[in-house]
This record gives structure tokens, C-alpha cells and sequence, in this order.
């Protein structure tokens, strides 16, 4: 497939250990039911350039504390990750717990705790059973493999329905360089400045401000224009580790290979990011707004994600129903400057409203286009030429009873 | 009851024609199906003061904007509502069929267009069917009576599964004064300014000033202070009359004669905002959040929102589970100030939370209270004085079925 900048990306397999360098092994520590694997570790060979964002809410759960700690240094040896539990509101226990896994993972590993980022996901408000955790660190340590980016991908589930990585290839100055990448996703998921967990890796040898510029620009576009249901949890980190393993001179914050690993590393984010929507709690639908013709991108970010919250036009694509009356009062309730007497709406490919004025349409074509599993809601509102995308999933049935059943 | 001000408020029945100098009558125009009525009119004796607030969406409806222009004069003789159809993104045609609404009413009672408010509920982005509405107006003037005020609250539901009304009396300086109300809900509703759709009348001799001042007041801590699904209207609107009819001097916009009946008028819109969200589409609990503790009123307002729109909260409550966690989370993104080592939270009279850190509680007695129909969720951030309480119900089976199902 071809990036933005016209640079070939490759699909290869091995999602986060397909790049040279890095390995990782999982095991079944006992935090979730059934023996499935809930522990992960992901490795670099030495502590490599790395760069780190995290959730904005301001109730952050205790690893995103440690992790912000750790990552300041613009370096990364390893990753260790729990699911079954967030370690979210746990207090003075709970940021012992976190500095406890990554001790364990630094003597595992021969390195220093600073060097490790720990992550957690599952439920709020639980004392993590931290020596499970730990035990299930130094098994899963013994278990790191070149090939084991899979099974991390899979132990870091919660409520998703499938495994979430993808890895791309290109070549750039005589060098053949890796871009992989794993996430979990499914509910509390309005990420903002990243997502419920998300780990990036590459042999191109990026300098810690080069990790940090990618990181953030590709994060910016893609882990934060998708929306599950508004929420923003207290666990949300996206990692980018570079191990440089594939060669070649160190790639500062600009210039055309910062540029080629910038576009490898936004198709990776963007495609782990419509898996996460696609995979939504409860998602039947794949939708994608896209907001143009706004003064600003600002505007357009702003009308878009009001589209894709509202909970009426998301059990509208639910239902199949090309409601685009509720686009409109989304758009309006939004916040972004709007004309009412300018407005254009197309529905899955069906043109409903021009002049912010109903049309008569074809409502056999438009319930046949929502049958769909992917749909785009283009509006228009010819104010200027600033656009933004967001993904969103629908609002179904199952939704409520994933999240009315039980404390998930 | 005793209002805030110790002014004792006597529940009357009657609705909006309790109050003196009102009629009101209701007819089935055709708009809704099996012969349900779907157009009424409120109507005093001559142009009484009046003041009423409107939808912030900027995509607002047309009888929005003709009623705008109607009221700037700051008096009303009638309001004419139709239900079935909410002339909203109609055009110019949608403009015209609004001043036909009150056209129609001007002609049956005598008086100047200008001196009536129109007002439309329904679907959004369908041509109003004019010459059923103006038809039915021109047979709801004939049946205006004294005692028509329950038959209009009926005519103004949508989706609503029961009609909403009330109406209190109070002794005020040897004057006997009512006030009475009637509001139509159901979805799209966190209205911004106003609701969707309540209509307030008293017999008190308010200025038009006193209006305007009495109405603001009270709909920015009732039905500003609610929200269904976070979705705002483009139709909301409450306009409060008074007639004066119960005697005595011009009541001005201050003075003990304006707060007792401000605190009349704010307990009739509290009252018929709960009964709203009581009646939320699907809804199968009322919620009160309260946030306290907060550096102002608008970070108490903000977290509470944060708190009321969360869908994985409002599902929580839906399945009787005491998630506690999904409320930090709720007031961690809401842009409100937090410290998150002083966070207390109350989960309906469960203390699950102190100081930012999980207890242990009784998750039977957790289960037990939230098997109620009435939830109270408080939280504490310890960090002001500032307290504010909004309303909500939960996420239902039911809210998906009734949006997913039909261009409702």
C-alpha cells in the first residue's frame, strides 16, 4: 500500500516483533478466567530510544504515574503489561505495585526498574494481586521470544473480541526497515493523547526526539480522532520503541527519513485505531465522519467527534435508519461555527440535506448502503477548507449488556 | 412543600390552566398515528407579559426562529405546538409554515401574529405538513376551556410514555397566585437554555422583565441542569406567561413578592425536569448526581455532567452494579479541576471511595440500593465550597430498541 508521502509499506506478519531487536512472551498469571494468557512482556536488547504519551484524565491510574517517570529519560529497555485489572484509584498500594512490576521485569531482565514501562488494564478500583503480577513477569520473562509479538498481542485483551496488531515493511536509503504494533481496545475508549494501550516498535534507528515527534504526530490523527463511547480512561498509553537493530545513521526530528518512518508509523497507528473502533464494546459498525469545508481543523475535530458521540445517530447506523436529522443537531450542538443555511450532509454515500435543507432521497438505497459493515458520513460545511476524520463505532444491544452485566 | 424559601407551596391540579387567565384545548390533526392529538394551544385573554429561552444549537428549528422575533417584545397571547414534526432543517419553506402556525392562531383568537410563540416537536428534516397543523389550530381554538391544560400536556408528547404537568398555589401580601407547567421530553435532551419544549404560566402580575428574570433563574439549575443522552435539541424551548389575573401590584425583577414566586417557578421546572428524565427513552431509573466540594459551581457542573453523559456509568446503573470506578474515570476527563488523592464517592449511599482510594464495602447493600428507581451518586472533590446537582437515567435495552428502530 502506499503511504501518504508515496513511500511502499509492505504488510509483513509478527505485529510487534516483527521489527529487528525486539522480543516478547506472555503467560497465563491468573488475573483472568479460564487460564488465558494476561501478562506480556515486550524487549528491546539494551534500553533503546523511546517515547511515551499517555491519558489526559486526571485521575491517572498508578502504572501511567511510574511509566511517565520512567519514559522521561527518552529510553525504554522493556514493557510489562498486565489485563484483568487497571490499578486505577488504589492509591499509596497501588504506585508501590506499579514500581514492584517493574522491578520484577528489571531483575528479570538484568537492567535498571527506571528502564521499564509498566501498563495495566481491566477493571478501576481493585487492589492489584501483585504477586500473581510478578510471578507471571519473571514466567513470562523466561518465555521472550522473536516470535512472540501474537501472544503478547492476545494477553493484553480485556473485552476484545480479537487480537489487534500489524506490521509494515519499507525500504529508505538501502535499508530495510520495520514498523509493528499491538492494541487493546473495546470500552472507556475516547483516548486523548492515547489510547487503552497501544505499543509501537522499529529497527530504524530514530533518536529519542525523533520517537517523540513521530509518536505524538501520529497519535494526534489517529488514536485521537476514534471514539468507542466519550469515555476517556484513566489507563491510556500509546509506547513507540526504536531499537535501531536494522542499521543505518541515527534519524533525527526532520528530513526525508523521519518523514518515510513518520508515515509507516501513522499507517500502523491508524490501523490499530479503526481495529480498536471496529472492535468496539458491543460494535456492529465501522463508521467514519468526516467533517469538511470547517474554518478550522480545530472546528472540524469539534463537529466530528459530536457526530460520533451522540448517542441517537449511533443507534440510528445501529438500526440501519440514514437519520441525518440527528447529524445536523450534532453539528449544531458541537461548539464548531456553523451556517445552518450552508450545511450539506451525504449519509452512506446518499445525499440528504443541501443548504442545511432536507432532500428527498432514495430511503430504499440508503437502508441498502447502511446495511454495510463500513460507513462514511461526509458533511460539508463550506466554510472554509480545514477537514478532520473520526472513527466511531454503533451503539447496539450488546453494548449495554457488556457494560450492565457486570463490573467490567 | 417548603420551597428554598420557606414559602409554602401548595400542589393544585390543572397544569398550565391552574394558574387564572389561561385556556388551553388540544386536537388530533393527523400528524401522529391513530388519531392521537398531536396540536394544542395555551392561550390567555389578551397579550400578557411573557419571556422564554431557546435552543443554543445552532442548527435551530424554524418555529425557534419565528418565536424568537415573537417574544423580543416580551409579551405573549398564545402558543401554538404541533408534536409529530419538528420543522427543523426545512428551508425557507420550513420558515413560512412556522408564520403560518401563527397565522392561523392570530386569526382564530383575534390577535396580531407577533403576539404568538410557535412551537414544533418530531422529526427532524421532514416538510411540515402545513394545512394539517393550520387545520388543527383552527379546531384547538374552538376547544380552548379553562380546564384543557392535562388534554395539552397529551398533545405535546412524542415518545413521552406519560404527560407532564403540575401545578403549585401560594399566599403571597393577600393574593392567592399559582403557577402551573407542562413539559414534553423523552430523547435529545441535554438542552442548553431550555428543554425541549415547557411551557410555564402563572396569574402572578410579573413585569416582562420579572418574566425574563424569574425564567432564566430558574431553567439554569433545572432543565439546564439535565440530560438524557447528552444530545441537544434543535426544537427546546420554554416560555413562561403571567397573566396577572390573580390581582395585585406589578411584580418587578427584585423584592421578597419576585423570589417567592421565583421559587415557585423554579420548583415547577425542577419538577418537570426530573419528571423528563424520569421519562428518558428507555430510561428505567432517575439519577441525581451531585458534585460538591468543588472550587466553583461551573467545575461542579462540569464533573456532574461528565458524570450524568457517561454511558458506561449510565449502564452500570442500568445492571445494578456499584462501578464506582467508571465515576472517577467520569470526573478525571471532565475538565474540572481534581486532585485525585482527596476524591470521595458515594455510590448510591455506599461510600466506595475515600481519598482517591478504593474501601472495601458491602457489595450486597451496593446491590440492594441500586435496585431503587430513584439513585443518588455524590461525589466530594474536597477542594471548595462549590456544589452542583444534575439529573439523568440510565442506558437501557429499551434507548437502543426505541432510536435504532424507526426515523423516530
Amino acid at each position: 500500500m502506499d503511504s501518504p508521502l508515496g513511500i511502499l509499506l509492505r504488510p509483513v506478519d509478527g505485529g510487534v516483533t516483527a521489527p529487528r531487536g525486539f522480543t516478547a512472551g506472555a503467560v497465563a498469571a491468573g488475573l483472568k478466567k479460564a487460564g488465558r494468557a494476561d501478562v506480556a512482556i515486550l524487549a528491546a536488547e539494551t534500553a533503546v530510544p523511546a517515547a511515551a504519551v499517555f491519558t489526559t484524565n486526571l485521575v491517572a491510574a498508578a502504572p501511567v504515574v511510574v511509566s511517565r517517570e520512567h519514559i522521561a529519560a527518552g529510553r525504554c529497555r522493556a514493557v510489562a503489561v498486565n489485563a484483568g485489572n487497571a490499578n486505577a484509584c488504589t492509591g499509596a498500594q497501588g504506585l508501590a505495585d506499579a514500581r514492584a512490576m517493574a522491578s520484577a521485569t528489571a531483575r528479570a531482565l538484568g537492567c535498571a526498574p527506571e528502564e521499564v514501562v509498566v501498563s495495566s488494564t481491566g477493571v478501576i478500583g481493585v487492589p492489584l494481586p501483585v504477586a500473581l503480577v510478578t510471578a507471571g513477569i519473571e514466567a513470562a520473562a523466561v518465555a521472550l521470544s522473536a516470535d512472540g509479538g501474537s501472544s503478547a498481542a492476545e494477553a493484553i485483551m480485556t473485552t476484545d473480541t480479537f487480537a489487534k496488531e500489524i506490521a509494515v515493511a519499507l525500504e529508505l536509503g538501502g535499508h530495510a526497515y520495520t514498523v509493528g504494533g499491538m492494541a487493546k481496545g473495546s470500552g472507556m475508549i475516547q483516548p486523548n493523547m492515547a489510547t487503552m494501550l497501544a505499543f509501537v516498535t522499529t529497527d530504524a534507528p530514530l533518536t529519542p526526539e525523533a520517537c517523540d515527534a513521530v509518536l505524538r504526530a501520529a497519535v494526534d490523527r489517529t488514536f485521537n480522532r476514534i471514539s468507542v463511547d466519550s469515555d476517556t480512561s484513566t489507563n491510556d498509553m500509546c509506547l513507540l520503541m526504536a531499537s535501531g537493530a536494522a542499521g543505518g545513521e541515527p534519524i533525527p526530528a526532520s528530513g526525508p527519513a523521519f518523514e518515510a518512518i513518520a508515515a509507516a508509523v501513522h499507517h500502523v497507528c491508524g490501523e490499530l485505531a479503526r481495529l480498536v473502533v471496529r472492535d468496539g464494546e458491543g460494535a456492529s459498525k465501522l463508521i467514519e465522519v468526516v467533517v469538511r469545508g470547517a474554518e478550522s481543523e480545530a472546528d472540524a475535530t469539534r463537529a466530528a467527534f459530536a457526530i460520533a458521540n451522540s448517542p441517537l445517530f449511533k443507534t440510528a447506523v445501529f438500526g440501519g435508519d440514514a437519520n441525518w436529522g440527528r447529524v445536523a443537531m450534532a453539528v449544531g450542538k458541537s461548539g464548531a461555527r456553523v451556517d445552518p443555511d450552508r450545511l450539506e450532509i451525504v449519509f452512506a454515500g446518499v445525499t440528504t440535506c443541501v443548504n442545511g435543507t432536507a432532500l428527498v432521497f432514495d430511503e430504499e438505497a440508503a437502508r441498502s448502503a447502511l446495511a454495510q459493515l463500513d460507513i462514511l458520513v461526509l458533511v460539508d460545511l463550506h466554510l472554509g477548507d480545514s477537514t478532520s476524520t473520526v472513527w466511531t463505532c454503533d451503539l447496539t444491544y450488546d453494548y449495554v449488556r457488556i457494560n450492565g452485566d457486570y463490573r467490567s
